[in-house]
């Protein structure tokens, strides 16, 4: 029965997904967190997928990137999610959590490990590139570098998870839009009920 | 000599304005604020150009969304855009100023103006409508608006500016990353310097 607790929410981004998929951009969306200095900061990532069963949103980063750090300091990050073709906007707001090689908690680390093997050997190799951000020292000093298929996650793979407990949908063609928000039944699963607001 | 001081990064986001012309959501960035509970905020906007001789952009809004609130509480914000066909993004950090009708700054109010009728008719028509982010009461309520192309602003008009004083430009066709940032002159003026720095 675990369908039935699937939030509706996550029925119209699916569709979104298929109804987009031609379009390479389609998995790209914006994350907007907090900045050391209290200001926002917002950039492009890439969807790696719902954790399997729920409504976590998954994401891949470095551990150099001033994300990560900006994570560890306010744990709360707002996606931005602009469907270009059927023009269909998803504003998830939720708790970011990171996973990186540290963490004591092993069913975590098995789910970072299953996203490194997930993605390509091509954007494995960008982790073991310079630190992202940092200065460009010498172009020379760039190394071929290799990795074996079968080589685990290297130290600066990180696997950021959003838990969402907001979710703002517009339809820009139907001029429709909802606010989804929850409730905690007494198991501690969450009930998703939904308001339709003015666009 | 006005261009001289036209900051670099500008002319790099002009040109991928003009590369991905072709598309129309190559005008919509996403606008990360910060929330009344210091969570972060992030929507897509529509951009509506640079202020006149500066690196200023303009954003049209209306005062009774959130992001006005969230803009009088936290004035800074930055804007995510990504270019889907050229694959460039511009991180551009600032602080942002609100021009209602209250402004009491009569340049402002000229600016805002100018803005209003920049927007097509049917964009102006909006602000008229309900509350955005508000329950729909009833779609009956919904009345038939209209408005005479020589009407000014209506109170729900607000133009949003935003002075960048940081930009991150990353290509992912070329895999190169600059970081802009700049220095006053004597005279108040900015001057734009980059590094180049790792993707």
């Amino acid at each position: 029965m675990a369908g039935c607790v699937s939030p509706p929410w996550k029925a119209l981004l699916l569709k979104a997904l298929e109804t987009n998929s031609h379009l390479k951009h389609s998995s790209f969306f914006q994350l907007a967190t907090i900045g050391p200095n209290g200001r926002p900061s917002n950039r492009t990532v890439v969807f790696r997928g719902f954790e399997e069963g729920s409504d976590k949103i998954h994401i891949n980063t470095d551990t150099r990137s001033n994300k990560v750090e900006e994570i560890k300091h306010v744990p709360f990050a707002e996606i931005c999610w602009y469907f270009t073709d059927s023009w269909e906007q998803f504003r998830i707001n939720g708790k970011i959590d990171y996973i990186d090689s540290s963490n004591k908690d092993l069913a975590k680390l098995q789910q970072r490990e299953k996203a490194w093997f997930a993605s390509s050997p091509k954007s494995r190799l960008q982790y073991l590139g310079p630190s992202p951000g940092l200065p460009v020292i010498c172009q020379e000093t760039v190394k071929e570098t290799h990795l074996e298929p079968s080589a685990g996650p290297v130290a600066a793979f990180c696997l950021l998870v959003l838990d969402p407990d907001q979710v703002d949908y517009l339809n820009l063609k139907s001029n429709e839009r909802m606010a989804f928000t929850f409730t905690l039944s007494e198991d501690g699963s969450k009930i998703w009920k939904f308001e339709t607001i003015n666009p």
